[in-house]
């Protein structure tokens, strides 16, 4: 297999991050949503998206959407639960990741690190995502109240995805310690990958 | 089971369109985002995340997030696929539609239908979900001139995620008759449905 990523983007630093706890090998080939290159002929050929991640399977078939492929490559392993409800929960916090979470918690990060961002960087945009943001924590709080993880009482899918940008959400000026639970599941869902870094 | 929805809510229209097509009973309950009643407390008891359409099962345990409430409901149905890089395909989709199709169309449709939307209807707002939403819908073209369905060749939640704003696109502004695929897609998917609006 083969994973198009761009190393220092939350959604493709997920995939990687399954793939060490689960213990699968792959080949990595850096993309720069950056430099333009995710937009070239070349790339859209291999996903009309235009994004990364992108998972080549070794038969050459395709997969887009960084919740998409964590679901794909956890499938038999420990990181999807089987019952059909628990499942639905995993898909529940994948979905409000993409909705609720990334596009505010993400995207200011990127307002703040990447130079070109900057002129975008508004207050009135900085406001709302840091409101959207904090809205996405208090969720995540609630339910890391009640247990230590997001779903039943084991690490899964819903847990690698919604890490990776809140570990890093104080690079986008979020603080944490507003959200007790949420760092302390930080801290559980980090253990043996902190040699995994985007 | 019960649906809390808001009747012209697309992302409510959803679990309403599969369950008309499977053929699940499911009792009704408006609630409404505009009314500010998703952030009741009663209300955020039930789904902390504040948002329709919320299912709530039988046992009284609930599930949030329109493509989620999809994926269960459908188990075990035609409208997913049981080989696992279909169902993948499927679930690729269903996150591009929450990242990068709704937040444009969608959003478009509400700052133009909703009054007060319009004070949000910014020219700069409405050009990036116009471009956004057009950048979507030609993702959908390219797939659909290979295909009669976006993944394989059988409906499946897939088509009735994307539906749901899709079919509705003209009203926030998007010309569908510049993407002939989508547009014969908008008629198959509509084929025995034409009696649940939204």
């Amino acid at each position: 297999m083969k994973l198009y990523h761009m190393p220092d983007s939350g959604n493709s630093y997920k995939p990687r991050l399954l793939m060490a706890k689960v213990g699968i090998d792959c080949d990595l080939v850096e993309v720069s949503s950056r430099d333009g290159s995710t937009r070239s002929a070349d790339f859209l050929a291999r996903n009309p998206i235009g994004k990364v991640p992108l998972l080549e399977l070794d038969d050459g078939r395709y997969l887009a959407e960084s919740n998409a492929i964590l679901l794909y490559l956890a499938e038999g392993s420990r990181f999807l639960p089987k019952d059909q409800y628990q499942r639905a929960l995993v898909h529940q916090w994948l979905f409000f990741e993409q909705y609720s979470h990334e596009p505010n918690i993400a995207v200011r990060r990127a307002l703040k690190i990447y130079e070109e961002r900057h002129v975008l960087a508004t207050p009135q945009r900085l406001q709302e995502t840091l409101e959207g943001g904090n809205r996405a924590l208090q969720v995540m709080e609630t339910r890391l109240r009640q247990g230590p993880y997001l779903v039943g009482d084991e690490m899964s899918v819903a847990d690698i995805s919604l890490y990776a940008y809140t570990h890093d959400a104080e690079v986008g000026g979020y603080d944490l310690s507003l959200f007790p639970s949420v760092r302390d599941w930080v801290e559980r869902v980090s253990e043996d990958a902190d040699h995994i870094v985007m």
